[in-house]
């Protein structure tokens, strides 16, 4: 039984692109099995892909391929890459879409893809979805050796590291994701905060607004109130019931907000 | 060959959120085969996700296992169940989702889910479609028996019933469904009303419009012309041709309808 | 291991239609293989369904059954058709949602579905994606034979041809499709123009807007440039990088452009 081979995307779901790379998969792999992530990345926005991708590639079972093609730099000198790292593979543009999964599993390997014997016959300069990366993934899924596919590289592109540090009890985090129900992801987790810190006194900046209480889940909180919660994927998040949070906060991805830690 | 999973809820599909149940879903059980239903459900719309099942889960061969996740009360005291009823299966949140299901089954049998071998290693408290039901539907589908995942209850959460009474010649009934294409769908029946009523006089009365004809099929209506048919799940719609109904109508989900037979 | 059967539709993501369909497919055939290609074409628009067919049937394997339902004329004299050509099978209204296909295979053989034997038992007046395709292609997947389905018909409703006929170094063109990122597809392809005409002079001409600009791929072009790029489905487009071209040409679909070449 093949391994999974997952899709991610800035694609959409109204045009032909999804499908031909599915085709093109099945065509060189009629026993390959794939699972959509998500087609519905904004245009061009390799940051909520990283996220994206963050958040669930360790759900699927080891070995699972995934595929990620947000890719602004099609056509141009960007490299194209695979990479292998916690027991899963990532093939893909190198722009950083997978640097956040490298940084937090430390050790990968990565192998730019070269060789057009793994390629479609004809390569477009505009759709490396279908032409390299669906047909590298169903020779992956076939058992194919990372070393065939062209050379190691010793670097990869970064996106900005999600790690934190405390100064004087205070730590400076960004927003990294606002999700359909206007929740508002940071990049801080359980390492720098933890669950009593708000009632220990500990408030969240965003704009100027101050956070100050911490809910265990959504149905807990007063209705329109903004507060704290980790989230299912590890980071917390500024939500509030009922109504859109980034929306209240007017926040934007990459927002800056400081968590202020009451260490007296 | 295992039975189909099909997964309903109102995560969208910009998110990890479906990715992850289905994940977990593969981790567990790789031969698993799952179906969406959709993932559009408006956020936190139990009775849009109700009605979506209902249209369809019989279409699906006996022995699917249907997955539904509208969960406002996610992490609360609310319930987690099974439902086995009609031959399929049902996971989801005790909050009337699978209510008009059973009502119309007539028979059913419900399990509170709670032993937590069945759970993801760590159950969040704002996540129970990946940490909760999407394991237990894996397990399901590998033929554990209902009996393992807790104790029988006899009661769950009902929606306002789906069933009308005609006092007078009047049944009072309700817009329990509005389309992408804007058909307002009532909780009239066949056994309610036929198609031939129209001819002898019936009207449905919605706000201040009175709707006269009937149509077998949308291309027999004259352009912009609101008329009843028979919807593909079996409900009296009202439609328009070209046109959103519902734009015209002003219609809301839940809005109250009268239909007048002409018994003369 | 069965062919692929493919879905496209106008029934949006949101409602049960397409679930119903896998349901129907399913149910008749547990071994189906269903692949979806887009259920977001926009509600009756048969030209953006044939051209997203038209872009990507080809990359299936042989054999693929490709079932599409935009159909507006559902219920009405319409007929309903299975096709074989391009050693692949189409299965839908006749309504011209297959003709660019045909035109381009120039082979093909067409059956009107007439034998109720292969529908669902009771076939709704509004609904014969569930009631007649999804079953008649479960039914082609498990190897039933095309003469089973009903009599061969020797025309099919066609839309606007889409090839391009050069008068004195003039091609008169038009918009066959507009994408997500709001590129403009023409039925402009590399049998008309090469990519070397626009550094001899050629210009492609949109209402008010004159295009002499041509790049091989999206990166190598500035910034809210307009210019043209062969498309991966082989068709000349307008684009822009970082803008929608349609909004800045204020371009329609269907819309004349003419491409002046200069042959001097």
């Amino acid at each position: 039984m093949r391994p999974i081979i997952t899709l991610l995307t800035d694609f959409g779901s109204q045009d032909y692109f999804v499908a031909a790379m599915k085709g093109v998969i099945l065509s060189q792999d009629p026993e390959a099995r794939i699972v959509d992530i998500t087609h519905e990345i904004p245009p061009q926005d390799i940051h909520t892909a990283a996220f994206t991708l963050l958040a669930c590639y360790k759900d699927f079972p080891a070995g699972t391929i995934h595929v990620a093609v947000v890719d602004p730099g099609v056509g141009s000198a960007r490299n194209a890459i695979v990479i292998e790292s916690g027991e899963r593979f990532f093939v893909g543009p190198d722009n950083g879409i997978f640097s956040w999964i490298c940084e937090r599993e430390g050790k990968w390997r990565a192998i730019r893809l070269t060789n057009p014997k793994f390629f479609r016959e004809q390569v477009s300069a505009t759709f490396h979805g279908r032409d390299i990366f669906a047909p590298v993934a169903a020779a992956l899924s076939n058992h194919t050796s990372l070393a065939e596919f062209g050379p190691e590289i010793v670097e990869i592109v970064q996106l900005e590291s999600l790690t934190t540090t405390e100064v004087n009890g205070e730590i400076e985090a960004r927003i990294i994701h606002i999700d359909r129900f206007g929740n508002c992801l940071t990049n801080l987790n359980r390492a720098s905060v933890d669950e009593n810190s708000f009632a220990f006194g500990a408030k969240l900046v965003v704009g100027n607004h101050e956070i100050t209480s911490f809910q265990r889940f959504f149905a807990a909180a007063k209705r329109e109130e903004l507060f704290c919660v980790f989230g299912s994927a590890g980071f917390l998040e500024i939500a509030a019931r009922n109504i859109s949070a980034a929306e209240t906060l007017n926040a934007k991805l990459g927002e800056r907000v400081t968590l202020t830690l009451n260490r007296s």
